[in-house]
Order: structure tokens, then C-alpha cells, then sequence
């Protein structure tokens, strides 16, 4: 008990072991059974898991040596996430991303229970019984295609302690400015509750690829995944969802960074010339990113020159828009220590932890 | 006659006046008679025009000062054109592409014939006599639909004194990666000529969407174009196109140019990871561009810091990857005199000249 009240005291206050917000961490069930006990029929038998078919990594989709010791999925044992990842980097939080997938299925119902089972599983294992520190902050998982049903589960959850997002898959019928999905982020605003995306189900099911038909290898539906994300955002700045609901902010997770200075260039000069279009947008699309949007590390792009990658992170305004991510324990994990070049040291303080702390109010 | 002989000895030789090599001109028929004359039967009556249904401009698709003094569609009077473009820049060249919009249609004998009028009738006006000078150089449009009566249009044409590239529009219904397009790249391989990409019927008609469903306002779809040219450029590399076709060069048009670092440094990652899924491709990604890819400049991304766009020309090896284009007659020409910042001396003679005059062995 000591212990864990030091760590509360220490955490998050600079100490060189304490100096890590980790916006992208998957916890995963030990095994498809617990997810099945949260739900009631009829989804409980219908339930076989995440499963995704296609655009799975043809080599593996998870670190090697994340497996847990004792056995089960990666992402399964808290302990061993912890040893791997919280304690060797020095984490002050970790927030976590399940992965549901729930908005796979024709029927709405199915995804919007599979989006509650996941969060009552959060909340009594990693948010509950596994987080005696308070290192794991968790993600409201909604199931965007039934909007109404989304805001119904983001209110069950606000005010939780370790809920401090909601969270959706990037794979969509629609890009996510369009209105139907206005319930979810006008919830999401009454609460303070950024949204954000996450890669995972794009093409699959009832969902659109972000490219102009399927891709044929993971290869190529890995790398268009972050083509996905700059539709996303286009359509979020055109649509006006930010003057919609001022208070609203989003989080682009593991969708790419380094497009983020060419697509605003481009979109900046397409609003001089066609803001007619699009009255309601008050500001230059650019203008919006610093009180609206954040960006997470992982994947960083590496070119072979440094330079190039600092210069790009000048451009994106990256020390008030990026927020360091590891993807743990997934294939393309970013390492805090080897990831950036070294860094002007206000940018990567606030990389690393202001600009998360601040965004979730840590 | 003599002054046509001088123009010739000087075009291309780098004086002042005769620098410009123009990469993307629309040509207009005057009216859809003259498309309509070329076609057979039952074409000639279900042909109404190159009308693409939703996503047009809302304000004016093109250059209000473009239209030809006496009457006609922006594009149509070669001598307007000359005037406003061809003897007020100085160009040496300027490489036609004539919006024929023919893959639009669920049938795809109709598309084929609206490719084929398109040629011939550019073949008969602007490359034949509108020609005098040689200074029209053109596309021959292909329906990419039909990749077998695409490739019999190439052979129809090839050896043409001034067709020197084939075209078509980056709407499509799978990345252009994909096999089923092979015979159109094999015909262009055996006859030296670049496959273009421009814009024009992304998400219409039968083509699907470079973006997860249909996006609302004209400046969310033009701004995402650029999306759909990402996607093709990562099917071409990852599924070997390049090795496939050793011959064979790709032209992006209109589809963005500051993209490219990001997109390479995020594909160069994913090869490094998974090259073991698409072992035909023997080199980086990033590697190919070079001898196989050209991206023309309009509409080029101006940032407020010139320097920033200079960084980013350097980060893409904008010496030999990017050619001028002005696009004209539309709305968001670019200037040759206004559109770039100061570029170093040598990487300006590429971009605005050299790159093109190489490509199309001008």
C-alpha cells in the first residue's frame, strides 16, 4: 500500500523513470470465453472471438517475446506487460486499446454488445482488478455503426476513473464527419472524452477499404491503412465537427504521422479556394489541429536521414500534435528509447508526456 | 514554313522562351458532336458527353479567363490556348490529356469506343492539324476496364509521331497493381510509352471511392484524390509490377506531390518487415521511383514557409522524380512563373524540362 501510493506520487511528475504516457497498448483476454461471459444471449453463442478474416500479418502479428510466460495471447498476463513494458520504460500510464472489431458484422445489435462486453471486461480486469497503481487507462470501445446505441455506451462509462477515451475502429461505411455519427461525438464532448481511431478493421466485413478497391497483400493493407486516417480527418475538418462541438477532440492512433504536413498544405489551399463550399469552416483546416486533433507515434516513419524526420516533425507541429505510442505488444512495436532521433528536449518532453497528459487530464 | 523550322531548332534547346515542358494540358472537344462523329453505332446515339454525375466544382471548374474568345469550352480553341499558354510561358511541349471520363460505364465495349473516339479525334485536330509547330504532344486514352481492348487501342496508336504516353483516369475498381491490368502495361513496355494516372472518376460511375465511402463536399473528394494515387503507386510496387515490366514507367498526374516521402518511408518500413510476402520485389520501394515513377507538380502543396516545401522537394528527390504541369485550362492552374519558390538551378531545368523531355524522349 505504500508502495503504490509512492507510485501515485511519483507518477507523472518528471522523474526520469516516470516521464512516459504510452497511448497505445493492447491488452488482450486470456481467451475468447472471457468476452463470451459478459454477453447474453443470443451474441454469447453467436461469439467466436475477434476474428477477422483476411490481412492478417503473413509472419506474425505480435512480438515474438511478448508471449506470456504462463501462456495465453500477448497482451494476456498484466504482470508481464508490466515487466516488458511499464517497469523497463518507466511508464507513468499506459492507455489501453482492446481489440474489439465489433463493427464487423451486418447486424448493429451483435457489434454494439460485443462493444460492452469488452468494456465490462476492461473495467473489471485491467481497470480493475489488475490495476492497483492506476498505470492502465482504458478505452471506451463503441460500436460506431449504431450512433444512438454508441452515445448509450459512452454514458454508462463516463465518469469511470480509468476510462479517459472512446474509441473506434478506422474501418467505417462512411467517412467519420458525416452526421449520422454526431450522437457519438456530442457525448463524447458532454464528457471531455477524446475519440479516437484505431487501425483494424478496414475492408473487412460490412466496412470500405481506403484505397480504390481490396489490396492484394497485408503488405499493401498495412501501408494504405494511414490513407484511411487522412480521409478520416478530411472529412472531420470539411464537415465542421469542430465547430460543431467545440469541446470535441479526436486521436488518430497508429495511422500514420509523417502525412500529416503535405495533406494539410493541400487542404489549406483547397479551403482558399473553395471555402464557399464549406461556410461553417471558420478556420483554416491546419488552423484546427492544435485544439482538435493528436496524432500517436507508432508507426514513426524513418527515413534514412534524421534530419528529414525532424524537419518533418517541425512541419507538423509535432511537439503540440504527437503523442508517443509503442503499439505493445504488436508486431511493429515502437520502442521508447529507439524510436526518435534524439529530440529538441521541450518536444520531446511533451511527445513523450505533456501532450497526453494534458489530452486526458493525468 | 521558315518560322515553323525555326521554332523546331529552337524548341527544347533551353533558351528562355523555349524551357517549359507542360505536363498536363486538357484539351476540349468544342462540343460532344465532334466526340459523337467518331463513334459507330449504337455508340453514337447513347453517347451524351462527358458528364460525370456529382463532385463537380461547385463554383467553376475552370479558369474564368479561359474561355476562348469566341465561344466554346475552356480548351477548345487551339489558338486561345496557344495565346494564353503555349506563347505566354514559352513551352516547348505541352502534353495533352483529354478528359474523355470513358471507364465510367458498367459496360465496357461503350467505354473502349469513347476511348477510341477520343483518340481519333485528338489525333485528327490537335496532334494533326492544329499541330504546325509539334508542339501538342498527347495521351492515348485507354478504358482500363478492359485491359485486352486497352492494350489492342495502344498498338493502334503506337508509333505515332506525337501520342507519347497512354492515359487514364485514377478511378478504378482495384488497385492498378493488380494482374488484370497487365496487357495494358505489357503493350506500353513494348512500345517505350508511360502509363499516366489523372484524376477524374474516383467514386463514379462503376469506381470505387480512395476513401472509406463516398465523401460529401467537392473539396473532401478533391482533396482525397491524392489518396487513390497513394494506393496505386504502393499496388504497383508491391505487387512487382516494375520487375514485371523492367520497361515500364508510370506518370502520376494531378494527384499531389508532398505525400511521397511520407509514403515511402512508411512503405520502406514495411518492406523491411514483411519482404517476405512480396519476394519479386528486389529492391526498397523507394528504389524504384527513380527509373520507374514521375509525378507531375499541379496542384503543387505551397506550405507558408518556402522553405519547408524546399525541404520536402529534397526529402522526394524532386530532381528526378517531379515534372512541371500547369494543368490549364482549370481552376486551380499553375502558374510556371508563380507556382514554385526560387528552386536551385539545377533541380529547376529538371523539374521544369529535363525530367519530361527524358520520360517522352523529347
Amino acid at each position: 500500500m505504500e508502495q503504490q501510493v509512492k507510485d501515485d506520487l511519483t507518477r507523472g511528475t518528471g522523474s526520469k523513470k516516470q516521464s512516459i504516457i504510452d497511448c497505445d497498448v493492447h491488452p488482450s483476454p486470456r481467451n475468447t470465453d472471457e468476452i463470451r461471459a459478459y454477453l447474453a444471449q443470443p451474441w454469447r453463442d453467436r461469439y467466436h472471438g475477434s476474428t477477422r478474416g483476411f490481412f492478417g500479418n503473413p509472419v506474425h502479428g505480435a512480438r515474438l517475446d511478448a508471449t506470456p510466460p504462463n501462456g495465453g495471447p500477448t497482451g494476456s498476463d498484466p504482470e508481464f506487460l508490466r515487466e516488458q513494458l511499464i517497469d523497463k520504460y518507466g511508464h507513468a500510464y499506459a492507455i489501453l486499446l482492446p481489440r474489439a472489431f465489433c463493427n464487423l458484422h451486418p447486424d448493429p445489435d451483435f457489434g454494439t454488445a460485443i462493444a460492452a462486453a469488452y468494456n465490462d471486461w476492461l473495467a473489471d480486469t485491467w481497470l480493475g482488478a489488475y490495476n492497483r497503481d492506476g498505470v492502465f487507462k482504458g478505452s471506451i470501445t463503441v460500436n460506431h455503426q449504431d450512433p444512438q446505441a454508441a452515445a448509450r455506451e459512452i454514458e454508462r462509462w463516463a465518469g469511470h476513473p480509468h476510462f479517459v477515451q472512446v474509441m473506434t475502429d478506422s474501418g467505417a461505411r462512411a467517412p467519420f464527419g458525416q452526421r449520422h455519427y454526431y450522437p457519438i461525438y456530442e457525448a463524447c464532448a458532454r464528457h471531455g472524452l477524446p475519440f479516437a481511431i484505431h487501425p483494424g478493421t478496414d475492408g473487412m466485413g460490412i466496412n470500405i477499404q481506403p484505397s480504390p478497391g481490396y489490396p492484394t497483400h497485408y503488405i499493401e493493407w498495412h501501408t494504405c491503412l494511414s490513407l484511411g486516417f487522412q480521409a478520416h480527418l478530411v472529412s472531420f475538418l470539411t464537415e465542421g465537427v469542430f465547430e460543431r462541438f467545440p469541446n470535441f477532440k479526436i486521436v488518430l492512433t497508429e495511422g500514420g504521422v509523417a502525412w500529416l504536413p503535405g495533406l494539410m498544405w493541400r487542404l489549406n489551399a483547397e479551403y482558399k479556394a473553395l471555402r464557399y463550399e464549406v461556410p461553417w469552416m471558420k478556420r483554416r483546416p491546419s488552423d484546427y489541429l492544435r485544439d482538435h486533433v493528436r496524432i500517436t507515434s507508432q508507426p514513426l516513419e524513418r527515413p534514412d536521414d534524421d534530419r528529414e524526420l525532424l524537419q518533418m516533425l517541425q512541419m507538423m507541429d509535432a511537439e503540440h500534435i504527437l503523442m508517443f505510442a509503442s503499439d505493445y505488444p504488436h508486431w511493429d512495436f515502437d520502442s521508447p528509447t529507439h524510436t526518435f532521433p534524439k529530440l529538441p528536449e521541450a518536444m520531446h518532453r511533451r511527445i513523450f508526456f505533456e501532450n497526453a497528459r494534458e489530452l486526458y487530464n493525468l
